[in-house]
Parts: structure tokens; C-alpha cells; sequence
């Protein structure tokens, strides 16, 4: 029954008007780029970049049970011995992923983005390409400064809510919405089969914090976790096709004093748990004593590292304080150290700051961490912005991501609150792929200037269907018009009426 | 029966659990300010700023038929001859608005801000108290970069919607969501009686475009404009009450070729409308040739001038153009003979701008306009945000609040689509009071930072209730928390669920 009616869902979700997915192909490698196509009214096409993977192909059946199609991508066949992105990268060579991600970034204009800018963004670990072997599934992507900044977002259950059905179209949901990676952040039941059916499913890399499987494992006693449970769970999810892991390596003892102090204390679930334990145990973080070892196990499949912010402010009052930064040092430290041994890597950062601190945040970890990609969530500019945390974080990001991070990690509007439901995602997705838009802009990209300026030539024009298709929420702001004006043909919306609209005036003017 | 069903609804949408009205003396005047109290669940008290008026007090009575009761002000008996507040303020007299608003800004923080302050600021021109002696009803308050950012709800009907009654209520909501002044833009049936019901009803300062109304009684025939209706309906208005009057007599002849290069032309309806009756005459704007004897009608009444950006950018190719900048330098000269004719000045801004070209509008503003109050609509950081643009204008006006803009205009969901109901209006004001609040918070003041501590200990605390209402939409915050959890007591949320809460956890660390 479940299995049907996803199939009905699907079938529905998916569909966007004067919109169809194109192929791009590669000139180095046998490689097929999705790309979404809008045809405009005025006749013109324009090409933008579209994480949906095969939902988005009209013939496309989908079986949960089944997943989705592997990415054609040689690669995998021919090298026997098996290296991670970084590796090739060091070594001069531009792998398929490479030249996948360069014609993704370029979006229809082309010489924007080479493979070999790519390959050298890797190479200096300005860049990451997350793609996991054991996740064939998951079309390439890259986040780097140096590229659209790109957004994460966060799903899974909790003790208190939802199933392994949800959790799957949440994920169909966010890559419908624009999500360039989803995080399975599950603390409740099945987190092993959650994971499955979504790694299965989902065409977009997948990020996960071991620690609460491994803490599930001690059925939630924080004393008895041990590097041996937590190495075993790390094994299990490289092998089932995890791209990239959240590991809190950079939280230390002498860290713990400093944290007491805050007002809000430790926010990180994965943070505080290590404080627990060492504490507990008085013992040094097992995931710092133990960092090489973990690194070499993520080599063998490509997993990147993802260094935890275990000490991110979770309120304004500890912004910028010492246990974040003291953190935010070793983290760079460690970053450089995974990166020796070919493993690529992301910093997670804030948080709660307001806006007068953002730039010292973006501007320290990029001297700490040597410009490996920052990843923050948010941040929030202000600590009382419940049931609107999806706005305080957007504008933190906004601002953020146009001084140079990567990717931003989505905030719902139920933060601080509530598990976000299917449609939290949907709003958290699209505020964060504005939030993300805007960077863009600020930024000088390309691609994303000419999205603006269709957009606008399609305002002035009239054309109200290619309005609702460059959009991020084509649907909502069909509706949205539609409400009050039938007639798509308009030249002019309820919000001034037919004789006091500006620009259908100053057409006008002679 | 409207009558009945207006009451009805007024009781049940001004309630708030554990707050009430409280009004603080003043030591100067016979003032009365009222504030809002918060009533902690650790038995402090938390005193907020309040534009809800006398909707807050829990024995109010209201009649829409009656309007509210008039501000308690004995300067209006004493003073025969009338004075604005300019005059008062730089002959170094402290009016009792002055000391009104000195101790609305300071929260119940003794001695933030004095009412000597207040005078200083105004009589320099960087700050703007609009009071039209016609409107006792509204509640003293300032504009100007040395306070807290102020939020404008644009209200009023169009050809396509809306009743006096629905923009009442808009009205009256738009106050308890917490804006600072309100403009009716009415544009279609009805613009007179529509604008009396608000005014009457309306605790805030209330401002218009005259132009509007101006047209309407020429039957929207641009050509049939003349200086004498547009005199005419300025008298009406100023008589009726409004405090602030947006007059686009920046745009000049020599500006219309410079927009007619732009992707998207005039976008300001006041701005398009001149516009077309100079290319129509071929004569300069005539707001622009009768600015003396606009102001000398002003001061009469003590409505202020809100300089209108005619040609303001409607998307990001336009932002920061020859013909934006061009109408700037001109709003500099008017700002100056408007101030020195003792009218009170405001000026505003844009608009679609990108984050890279923010700064730039607010130090350019400063320059040329000798700091007078900036009040922008957004900026909307990128034009493809149809459907959420509350949040692109979000991104843009929390940074240009921190920069120095005085006050932000709100802009809602439906932006660019579709008239704003009720509903789309508490989303906006909620989103720009957050806006306003983090910029308040990056520009360092202390009763906005002492609102992010007092809610970051609550959340700490676990006092859910607290967080509830010391948030801006304390009533959504409420329903999504007890959505899923209804023990208010509880010590954590369904976002991590009891094992999972990182707060929880910290706390139980030796």
C-alpha cells in the first residue's frame, strides 16, 4: 500500500510546467550532466542547474524498493585501484566527477568553470566533491568558495516522530526544492533502515553524524560509547554509501571549562555528547585521539570529513567567545591533517551570531583551516526568532555565504521548536536556496546574474509564466497570483491594479 | 453588524498570555508611555517597547465608529501658536513627544536615551517624530539612526480587493505584530472614508501618497494632473491626519531618459505617474516646482515629508544607476529646504539592490542627504524571489538597518503578485520586526541585546512559555512547539527528542 501511494506522490511533486531535463555531455569523459531547461515564453530557453537527478526525466518510473538508477560515470570500471578525489587531484588528474561538477557549476554558459579549475580547487582543498563509491546513486556536486555556494538540509526523525516513508519523501522533497546535499540526522527508531531507503533514493551526496548511531548502539548511555562502537559504525555507514560524516574531533577537555561559562552552554547534540563522555571518562575526545585511523577508513570509499562545530554559540551572548574559537582552531589543524593523507574536507561553523561578528567568523576559519569549505547554519542573527528561525538564519547566510562559505546548512521554521514536517522542509529548502541566490549575486556568479535578469525582462514583459518558472517556488507564486487574477495574460497583478501599475505606465510614457 | 463582528475579533487578536499594558510616567511632561510587560515564568519582569496602543490595555473598549482615544499630550492645550516639532526642537525646547519617545526607545533601561537626546537629534535633522496635530489618536515615536529601527506596514486597498473594514482590521493587526507607523496606499474605491476609518482607529502614525488620491479625482488621467488638485488633496489629508506625506519631487524631466535605458523603467508608482506628466506637458515636476509652498502646508500640521524614490531600482541590473543616484542628489537638496522651512524630513530608498551594493546606497544617502532618516523598502537582494519576497527584503534591510537606515518599509509574500490580505500582513511585519531587531542587535543596543539574553536563558531554562513570549509571533511559536508536545514543562522538544537534546545533556555534566 505504502508502495503505491509513493509511486502517486511522485508522480505529482515532481511535475513543473514549461520545464523539462536536458543532458549535457562531457568532452573529456563519457559523462551526461542533468540540467533543468525553462522554455520562455518569448521563445528563449534558459538552463539552470537541477538537483532532482531521474525525477526530474518525464519517463522516469520510480520503485522505492528499487532506488534510484546508478550515474553513468566509467570511472568506477576502469581504475582497479581505488582513489579519492584529492588523490587524483594532487596527481594532475581530472577525474568524470571533475568534469560532471564543471558543467553543472557553468549552467549552459559555457568556459565559466573548466574541469581543470575544478581539479585544482580540489587539489588545494579549497574544494570538496563528496562521492562516496558505495554511493552510485548520488550525482556529483562540489562545494568550494569558489563555486555556487550550494545548501544543505537536514531531515530525519526523531524519538518523537515520523517514519521511514517520511523520511524518504522528505528527501525526494528536498531535491525537488533545490537541496544540494541532505543530512539523515535520525535519533529515533530504524535509524539503520531509514538511512538505507534514503541513500537508496535520494540523488543528491547524503551526510550523517555517526555518534548517534553509535549512541543508540549503547542504547543511549553516553559512558559506555567506546572508539570500537563508534569505528564499527562508521565501516557500516562508508559501506552503505554515506558521503560525508559530521565528526566532532575538535572539542577537547581543556575545551569543556570554557563552555560552562556560556549562557546556552553546548548546542551541538554531537558536541555535547563528547562532553559527556569526557567528562564521564575523564579522557581526551576518542574522535581526536583517534583522528588518523578514522581518516584512513574514509579514504577507502571517498567519505569526506566534515569537522564538527561542537562548540558553535547558540545564542547571541556567545558568539565569537572562546570555546568557539578555540574549537575552530583545532579543527584546522585537523583539517590539514586529513587532507595529508587524501581526505577531503568541510568545516562546520555557526550558529548564533549577529551580524556585526559574521566577518570575523568567515575571515578566521579561512586563515585556521587554510580555505577548506566552510558549512554553517545560518547563522541566526538574533536568538528570538521563533516559528521565523528560517529568516533569522537566511539573512546570517546570505551574508555569509557572500564572504565565501560554501554551503549552507537550512534552518526550518521550527527550529528551537519542532521535528520540521514535509512542509517546513519545502520552506526551509527554498528560503535557503534564495538566501544561497543571493550570495550568488553578491558574488558576481555568472549564472546566477542571468537568472536575475531573465527574471526581471520577464516582470517587465509581462510574462507571468516564465516569472513562476524562474522562481524557486514556481508552484507557490503561481497560486499566489492566480489567487486574485485568473487571466495569465495580465499586464498588471491585484497588488496595484490595472491603472496604477509603474512599469505598464512608464511604457507609456512616450 | 460589521460593528459587532469588528469587537468580537478585537477581543480574541490583542491577547497575549502574561503580558500586560503598563504606562511609565514622565518626569518633565504630563506623559503617560505605554509599554508592554512581560511577566517571566522566574518571576522577573521583562518591559518591551508596545505599538499596540490602547488595544493592549485588557479593560479597552473598542468602537470603530468612535475611533480611539487621544493621546494624553497638554502641549496641544498650552501652545496657541503652533510649532513642529523641528522649530521646538532647535529653539532647545523639549516638547512632551520628546520625552514620550525617550522613554519608549529606552525600554525601562534608565538613562539609555534622555529627552535632551531626542531634541538634539531632531534639531539636527537626523531624526524625525511625526506628528500631525490632526492625529491625537497616534502614539508618539522617532525616526532616526540613534534609535531603534522602526518597520512601516504598507496597508490599502487596490481596484482588484479589499473593504474599509478588511484594512481596519489590517491596520489594527499590523499594530499588534508590532509596526511603527502604517501607509495607507489605497488605489481604489473608497480612498477618503478608507483612510478616515484608519486613522481614527490607528495607534501608530499613519502615512500616504497623495498622488493617489490626486488621481483618482482626475479619474486616473495622468495628463489632467495639476499642482491645485494636487494642493487640494494635501489640505484634505493634512486636516484628516496623516503624519507623513511620500512626494516623489526628486524625479526631474532631465532623470526620465536615464530610466529609460534601465530592464525594468520606473517601478514607483508615484515616480511613473510624474514621470509620465512631464513627458505628457513637457513641463518639470510640479511637486518639485511648489516645494516651498508644499512645505510651508506642512508645517501647518507638522506632517512630515518623506522624500519618495521615483526612481528607485526594480531589479538587480537597475541597482545603483545614473538615474537612482541622479533623483538622490536631487532628495539632498530638497531635504535641506524642507528643514530649513522647520518640516521634518524623511528619505527614502530601495528597492532591488544585491548585498555587494547595500553599503554604498546608505553612505551615499548620509552624504547627500546630512543624515536625515533613511527608510528603504527592502532591499530585496535578488529578483527571483516571487512568492518569498519578505525574505529577500528581509536579507537586505536587516543589513542596511545596520548600516543606518532608520527605518524599513515591510514587503510580504505577495510582492510582485498579488494584493496582501491579513494574514500575508502579520507575516511581513513579523519578518521585518526580526529584521529591524537583529539590526538593533549588531548596532549594539542594549534593550535589544538584554531581549536576546532574557530569551536565550529562558531557553536554557527550558521555560517554554518565556520563549514564547519574548519571541515577535509568540502565538505561531506557541502552536508549533505544543503541535507536538503538550507539556509545556517538558525539557526538551520533538526536534531531538528527551536523549538528544544537547542543552539537556551539557547540563549534566559534572
Amino acid at each position: 500500500m505504502e508502495h503505491k501511494d509513493m509511486k502517486q506522490k511522485t508522480k505529482n511533486i515532481f511535475h513543473q510546467e514549461q520545464t523539462k531535463r536536458i543532458y549535457i555531455k562531457g568532452k573529456i569523459h563519457d559523462v551526461s550532466v542533468g540540467m533543468k531547461e525553462i522554455q520562455l515564453q518569448n521563445g528563449q530557453k534558459f538552463i539552470t542547474y537541477d538537483t532532482l537527478g531521474p525525477y526530474g526525466d518525464a519517463d522516469f518510473k520510480h520503485d522505492i524498493k528499487q532506488g534510484l538508477p546508478k550515474v553513468k560515470c566509467e570511472w568506477r570500471k576502469k581504475n582497479k585501484e581505488f582513489h579519492t578525489q584529492l588523490w587524483y587531484a594532487k596527481n594532475g588528474i581530472i577525474t568524470p566527477q571533475m568534469e560532471y561538477v564543471a558543467i553543472r557549476e557553468s549552467q549552459g554558459i559555457e568556459n565559466t568553470i573548466t574541469p581543470e579549475f575544478v581539479r585544482e580547487e580540489i587539489a588545494a582543498g579549497r574544494a570538496t566533491l563528496p562521492a562516496n563509491r558505495m554511493h552510485p546513486e548520488a550525482e556529483p556536486m562540489i562545494i568550494g568558495r569558489n563555486f555556487l555556494v550550494k545548501i544543505n538540509a537536514n531531515i530525519g526523525n526523531s524519538a518523537l516522530g515520523s517514519s521511514i516513508s517520511e523520511e524518504v519523501e522528505k528527501a525526494m522533497w528536498s531535491a525537488k526544492w533545490g537541496a544540494d546535499t541532505i543530512m539523515d540526522l535520525s535519533t529515533g527508531a530504524n535509524i539503520h533502515e531509514t538511512r538505507e531507503a534514503i541513500i537508496r533514493n535520494c540523488p543528491t551526496p547524503i551526510g550523517t553524524v555517526p555518534i548517534y548511531q553509535a549512541l543508540e548502539k549503547v542504547n543511549g548511555n553516553v559512558e559506555d560509547l567506546t572508539w570500537e562502537i563508534f569505528r564499527e559504525t562508521l565501516i557500516e555507514q562508508c559501506e552503505q554509501g554515506v558521503d560525508y560524516f559530521t565528526i566532532h574531533a575538535g572539542i577537547l577537555k581543556k575545551h569543556i571549562e570554557l563552555a560552562k561559562k556560556r549562557t546556552t552552554g553546548i548546542v551541538s547534540r554531537g558536541g555535547s555528547i563528547l562532553a559527556k563522555w569526557m567528562s564521564a571518562r575523564n579522557m581526551e575526545n576518542f574522535t581526536y585521539e583517534n583522528f588518523d585511523e578514522i581518516c584512513n577508513i574514509l579514504k577507502q570509499y571517498d567519505v569526506a570529513i566534515s569537522l564538527g562545530d561542537g562548540l558553535r554559540p547558540g545564542c547571541i551572548d556567545d558568539a565569537n567567545d572562546q570555546a568557539q574559537f578555540g574549537e575552530l582552531e583545532t579543527l584546522g589543524i585537523l583539517a590539514a591533517r586529513a587532507q595529508a593523507l587524501d581526505v577531503q574536507v568541510i568545516i562546520e561553523g555557526p550558529g548564533h551570531v549577529p551580524m556585526n561578528k559574521i566577518k570575523e567568523n568567515m575571515e578566521l576559519q579561512q586563515k585556521l583551516c587554510n580555505n577548506a569549505p566552510f558549512y554553517t547554519l545560518g547563522p541566526l542573527v538574533t536568538d528570538c526568532g521563533a516559528g521565523y528561525d528560517h529568516i533569522t538564519a537566511a539573512i546570517g547566510g546570505a551574508m555569509i555565504g557572500w564572504f565565501g562559505t560554501a554551503m549552507l546548512c537550512y534552518v526550518t521554521t521550527k527550529e528551537h521548536l519542532a521535528l520540521p514536517n514535509r512542509d517546513d522542509v519545502r520552506e526551509g529548502v527554498v528560503t535557503f536556496k534564495i538566501a544561497a541566490h543571493a550570495a550568488d549575486i553578491a558574488k558576481g556568479h555568472p549564472a546566477a546574474i542571468a537568472r536575475d535578469l531573465a527574471m526581471s525582462q520577464a516582470r517587465y514583459d509581462f510574462r507571468w509564466k516564465d516569472q513562476f518558472n524562474l522562481s524557486f517556488d514556481p508552484e507557490r507564486a503561481k497560486m499566489f497570483h492566480v489567487e486574485m487574477i485568473k487571466d495569465s495574460g495580465a499586464d498588471f497583478c491585484a497588488m496595484c491594479g490595472p491603472n496604477f501599475c509603474a512599469m505598464k505606465i512608464t511604457k507609456s510614457i512616450d
